[in-house]
């Protein structure tokens, strides 16, 4: 099996298609990794998420990363890493910004933010409204698995 | 939809059945992500790896985690994530603990160390070598999603 690096369109590609990446944080070097819904445009991953561990996290160390894969097997697999800067889409000062990431997460996401919004409606509680943010992607890289004789 | 925690037996006994996770270490506060073969048993995950920067960051700053998930659709899905300390399996300090490590990892993942031998007798590059190391788990904890009739 070879590794070989990924070209930087088939990496915005990829991300494109994922729906499901694994967001990196850390706070004093503690690493913290969850998986979240994600919507890719160019320059941008968009995410929703309630309040916890991981928006306090990046509040104060907005440095992130995400991670997607496709792991089929031994010499099918794909890896894509962005990093980038978290940016909390709160209002108003990103009411636009706000909306166009719903819209973008309603195409894949719609049940979860459904499910949020009900759960809401039962219990009046500020933990389970949902917070949008974007990562800026700073940069991209990807690396994948190739069987020897292809 | 709810998110419950996973009880602790139940977090480790999904660690165990996993065979990829997703490794999570930072540098100057910089997290980085890469999926990896993973072996559990109680106190440690056991992996293996190229000699890259994943590896030169955790000799660097040893706080790691590992996330692992099954995520099946809207209400089905279970992430536990895993946090500790990186301890890198040199020889011959931990002789006996690489060859532990080799064979957990041989039961599920010996087709990928069999390329890397294979693909070091063709080019004797040490950045091929494998490298055993094991995370020191600390703390476990883990979240599911449950549909509100369940």
């Amino acid at each position: 099996m070879l590794i070989k690096e990924v070209p930087d369109a088939e990496c915005r590609e990829l991300l494109a298609k994922a729906s499901i990446g694994r967001l990196g944080c850390s706070l004093d070097d503690q690493p913290y990794v969850v998986p979240l819904c994600i919507a890719y445009e160019p320059g941008y991953l968009y995410f929703f998420s309630t309040l916890g561990k991981k928006i306090e996290w990046m509040r104060t160390n907005p440095k992130v990363c995400v991670q997607i894969d496709d792991i089929n097997g031994r010499s099918a697999w794909v890896s894509v890493l962005a990093n980038g800067h978290y940016q909390e889409l709160e209002e108003p000062r990103f009411t636009d910004e706000r909306n166009h990431a719903r819209k973008l997460l309603e195409k894949q996401h719609l049940w979860w933010l459904n499910a949020l919004a009900e759960r809401r409606t039962q219990l009046p509680d500020q933990a389970i409204t949902p917070i949008f943010f974007r990562m800026q992607i700073d940069s991209i890289s990807g690396l994948r698995g190739v069987s020897e004789g292809e």
